[in-house]
């Protein structure tokens, strides 16, 4: 008998037919005693369309407008759930972001949830009724309707589990979990079963695209496990095994505290948007970071890695990376910092690419780096920029090299799945 | 400086750029330094697209769930003319029906509203906003979204404007005002500048479509002036000269005092929805109407014109209309009611039409009834049944001479256009 919160992406609700399947599955967990709250996005190409239709009145919206008509999305395939659940026996009301009662800040197009009022929900749900509450939305202090932004039913789904103090919060995507790395890149990539927040996180932001970022962050601070499951496999009956939180899906929660078992790495994430940028021949004088990477942070173009070195003549050649998509809103702001400190010249590169390990096994282990060095080293591949954090190790390296790299590095962390194991489901 | 309602229906909103006309309209308005107060209905074609994808979820929705569904029909129009709006420079902000406060009773998809909350209305009128609600909806003592069933907007429009004490409420329609009779029937028929409350009540009783009954006898008992005009035309502009009032679409009224130039009959309505149910040899004993039209009444079929004549054996023949879609329903209740009380048999015709006459002259004109009948003999139309009321004549003839009745009529009352006069625009 648990409290969780289910939350459904814009695929599983894309036709009647498939919310149909959605329902039967809630139904499953509702007949099995649990209390469930579903958090719903909408029909995917749905909020396109409705983008559409906005952009066809004019180019620039207003946001607060833009929020009043795209929030409609979640609130037909709320209702369309609840329907179909009341259909197959099962009580189920539909509730839009403002009935729910989740407040949020006044910034439309990406509102921030400020307090979520559990009353409403919990007389539903002490009612013996199924929860279909709408992703993505909420409304500020004066009724309006606002939006949380990319990712937002994610949001919605964990901030409403944290909210209820409930047992799980569960993401139904459509794949059945986090993979040691992308299946596609290294065919040995196996499921993980279990994974910390943190772990999670540096995953995300290094390009893992199975959960947003905000809704990861969010699971950690307010310890909600999360977990990612696959809304198109129908064996989580195993949910009422005991065995079911090992063994469905991922789970992403707090550090295990036996960690005996835990691998060193949890998984390797790259990311292919990535250029990088470099000013040769800059006078080596105190503040020249600063001088360097404040009119590119005031263009709104995010750094990410940086590296300086002193050359012998006493000049600095200073480099970073950015999103690719930047590079030549970057390359011409750097053009003119070169300009005015005197620098030689600048060069840019977008070939290159993000590799990255992760896991919270680092902190205990030494070796870990010189490991990952020796295993792309084995492999004639060049490192072009390091950087370090905790629990991760990010390399830049040539783009051509990306398979190869992440290949061997899953087989320098002992990460491949052995030969019979089965964990990419058909 | 006046406090108007705008109601457009889901025609004008039908697509982005008819929206943009919508609000180049609207905005003429405004400028004009009136206090503009906007009721939209869905886009045509998205109340049914939605109305699909709960059929394809289950065939019986359930009710608080299909308002939930459909009322985002309405907040995507508003949403669309704010955006419009303040794209012309107009500022603008759409309301849904629990913004802008439409307290209704819970009585889903058919709702009526108990309250209007104005004070939202008031701020943002008094800041100089227009403001754009959406139509049919509202919500009620819990939060639930409800609607008002067929014709909501209208309903909604005139409601707004009797809370707001608005100096008018103008419905923007595809025709131009309301007309003596159909013109695709009678080609003399012509626009009627003004009519009375009552009267308007009886055209739409009797077949007119333009307006909803609902939002006329709303409009009646607040005693909103409700005007008819066409979201295609673009003279209105003349809103500004003195003859306003007088000249463009139609004003439904209160009764005018000074009615010297009232025509005796307003205009000529006519339902071709019609079909009439003969009981013959029905024993006459006292309770013998009543013993027949019980259990039409009961099964939900509405009786519209009754005639009871008794022959001369003592036995009574028994007739009353329906409408046609309900004669087969109608004709069995009927049939097991014959057997039961022992009359004869039962006849049913459903060649039938009904053609009425409307005008609160006849109330001080005598001769109006034999005015309508001698022109019907003249034609050669025999009349099959009559029914009165204080400013209404209806007769049921034939189907085949309905063309012919109604052109007759209108000649008699002389409401036939002058040659030269134009009434249709183009």
């Amino acid at each position: 008998m648990a409290l969780i919160v289910q939350k459904y992406g814009g695929t599983s609700m894309g036709t009647p037919e498939r919310i149909l399947n959605v329902a039967r599955r809630v139904k499953r967990w509702h007949d099995h005693g649990h209390k469930i709250v579903v958090v719903v996005s909408a029909m995917s190409g749905e909020t396109n369309r409705l983008l559409a239709l906005a952009k066809a009145i004019t180019e620039t919206p207003d946001p607060r407008e833009l929020d009043q008509m795209v929030s409609t999305g979640e609130q037909v395939t709320i209702s369309m759930l609840a329907m179909a659940l009341n259909t197959i026996g099962v009580k189920a009301t539909s509730l839009t972001g403002r009935q729910v009662g989740i407040k949020t800040d006044s910034s439309y197009t990406k509102a921030r949830i400020e307090a979520i009022d559990t009353d409403v929900m919990t007389s539903y749900l002490d009612a013996g009724q199924v929860i279909v509450v709408a992703g993505f939305q909420g409304f500020d202090s004066n009724g309006n309707t606002t939006t949380l932004g990319r990712g937002g039913s994610d949001t919605s789904g964990v901030a409403l589990a944290a909210a209820l103090k409930a047992d799980e919060c569960q993401i139904y995507t459509d794949v059945d979990g986090v993979y040691t790395t992308d299946p596609r890149v290294a065919p040995k990539a196996k499921k993980v079963d279990r994974i910390s927040f943190e772990e999670m996180l540096e995953m995300a932001s290094l390009g893992s695209k199975v959960l947003q970022i905000r809704s990861v962050e969010f699971a950690g601070k307010y310890q909600v496990p999360l977990r990612v499951l696959s809304s198109f496999d129908n064996d989580d009956d195993g949910a009422f095994d005991e065995d079911f939180k090992q063994n469905v899906g991922t789970l992403i929660t707090t550090e295990a505290e036996d960690n005996m078992e835990q691998p060193i790495i949890s998984g390797i994430a790259f990311n292919r948007d990535e250029a990088k940028l470099t000013i040769l021949g800059v006078p080596d004088l105190p503040g020249i970071a600063s001088n360097i990477l404040s009119p590119i942070g005031e263009a709104n173009v995010e750094v990410d890695m940086i590296i300086q070195n002193v050359e012998e003549d006493g000049t600095t050649d200073f480099t970073f990376t950015v999103n690719r998509g930047e590079l030549a809103k970057a390359k011409s702001i750097l053009e003119a910092t070169a300009k005015e400190i005197g620098a030689r010249e600048v060069a840019t590169r977008s070939d290159i690419v993000k590799v990255s390990i992760v896991g919270v096994g680092m902190r205990s282990h030494a070796g870990v780096a010189s490991t990952m060095f020796t295993a792309l080293a084995k492999e004639g591949i060049n490192i072009l920029m390091i950087s370090t954090s905790e629990i991760k190790i990010s390399v830049i390296i040539d783009e051509k090299y990306l398979e190869l790299a992440v290949r061997a590095l899953h087989t320098a962390f002992n990460l491949d799945r052995e030969s019979g194991e089965s964990s990419v489901r058909a």
